[in-house]
């Protein structure tokens, strides 16, 4: 390393714990002390019956829910319906649901170009709403030309996972690595994938989440969540047949392993719904939340 | 502590190992009992001093190393030599390191027939060792040309490694995925991923192991050791900054957090060192044997 590459590297460093120092203080509030582990639900926009965002905080508070996570599409338009709606309300933003246009591993310059500029409005967005992340797949099975998954392309994926944690960190945001089951996308499949790759990001802002659904891929839900330690900032939930509903698919649906990995790491952020459902949702609904509630007791 | 009073500590403490251990017979019996979980020490051949196997073994057998993990290259010539060096002895065979030609995920069918051809040579020849595997990485980053890293060579290796997982059991052994750090092997990283690919190879044949030099790649060697559960077969050690004795690299050489998941799970195998060796071996060596079992007994 030449006297350039350490000034680079160190002011990169001075940047990063300037940077957290700001971060700190949102992520802290939805971040909450340590103490005795909560169990912070979540639901999306679809989650929650309801006409309306009004209606459907309503539901929610009835149900105890206090993270809400939108998707990111046209979210920058939409902050000052999201921020009102939120007012007064024992509801904060939890993650920010990708929503952005392109994807990272593009070859294609110009995919990569609207990649670029859609994820940055949202993360923009998603700091004015004090969103604990924005989340992203590297590559979605179908989207081509992808850059072959090679050892360069992982350097690469890092710098680039750099350059937006760090733009993250400015907006008092993160953004947060998805890995999905191989039929969706090969390229990011394991929790304990996603977090090396937080680590080797080198920014506070890059982070990584589980997602029980998906996390069908891992061998172990307690060792997979486990992995994830400090760079864990999002967690989805769903049943474990169909993607319904927690508690549709019956005795598959077990998140008791998960959810002690996230007591003893006194995971500090949310577990929110990501999932169809195939009953009636004003049924199945509360009864996923309290089939989540007495495992999350159990775990 | 100087060396007279390491080499008697050391001694008292292989005496009473070699007391508690049982005699090891493959799989069902290789796989004690549950118990207090002991920790069972294997030597590569380069590791032991010695001119020829019998004095490495003696050597060994004065430390309580149980475990022998020979080269693959050559075995089925090496059978009786290696049963007769053993003979009488309380060693025995832990895993076999490599040795084929070819690899499995070439492109070239004339190099995936050397690697098919000379692995069974090995497997065969590890059956009749009573060894617990044959140990094997799926492709080097200098084994070219590769099939991609795309799902459809996950699953053609899942193919292969069935039917090789298969192979082995008839000659009651296994084979051993080895995940390598992305310098060696970007295609096999990390020890989850080798478990799944394991599971998902569906054999009982198929295994997976954890090298404490290569889990650098890890996040956490706990979650990573956890995640592979059942298929957990074998275990390298060596320092983890510069791949020599353990203990050589001072306070980077920290093996608790593995260590623990292996007494958890009553991991029933071996702790194989694979290393070079920075200082004098007669030294660093004993050293590298006190400092794992003073590990095993805070893990």
């Amino acid at each position: 390393m030449n006297r350039k590459e350490f000034l680079q590297r160190s002011l990169a460093g001075a940047a990063v714990v300037a940077a957290a120092t700001a971060p700190v203080e949102l992520l802290a509030s939805c971040a909450p002390k340590k103490g005795k582990p909560e169990l912070r639900l979540s639901f999306q926009e679809g989650t929650a019956p309801g006409k309306n965002l009004n209606e459907k905080f309503d539901y929610m508070e009835k149900l105890g829910i206090v993270g809400f996570e939108p998707g990111g599409r046209n979210l920058a338009n939409r902050v000052t319906e999201i921020q009102n709606a939120l007012k007064g309300r024992n509801i904060k933003l939890s993650a920010i649901c990708a929503g952005f246009g392109g994807f990272i591993l593009a070859e294609d310059p110009a995919v990569k170009a609207t990649f670029d500029s859609t994820m940055r409005d949202i993360i923009a967005a998603a700091g004015e709403l004090g969103s604990t992340g924005v989340i992203m797949v590297p590559a979605f099975n179908g989207q081509k030309p992808c850059k072959p998954h090679t050892r360069e392309t992982r350097e690469y994926l890092c710098e680039q996972m750099h350059e937006l944690g760090e733009y993250a960190l400015k907006h008092n945001t993160t953004v947060i690595l998805e890995p999905l089951n191989r039929g969706e996308c090969h390229y990011l499949r394991l929790v304990s994938d996603g977090a090396a790759i937080a680590r080797d990001s080198k920014s506070a802002g890059v982070k990584v989440m589980g997602d029980f659904w998906h996390m069908k891929e891992e061998t172990n839900d307690y060792a997979a969540l486990l992995s994830a330690g400090e760079y864990l900032q999002h967690v989805h939930v769903a049943s474990r047949g169909r993607r319904s509903m927690p508690g549709e698919d019956g005795e598959k649906d077990n998140y008791i392993d998960g959810f002690r990995a996230l007591k003893e790491m006194n995971y500090p952020y949310y577990v929110s719904f990501e999932c169809g459902c195939q009953g009636d949702r004003n049924v199945v609904l509360p009864a996923a939340v309290e089939l989540l509630r007495e495992q999350w007791k159990k775990a």
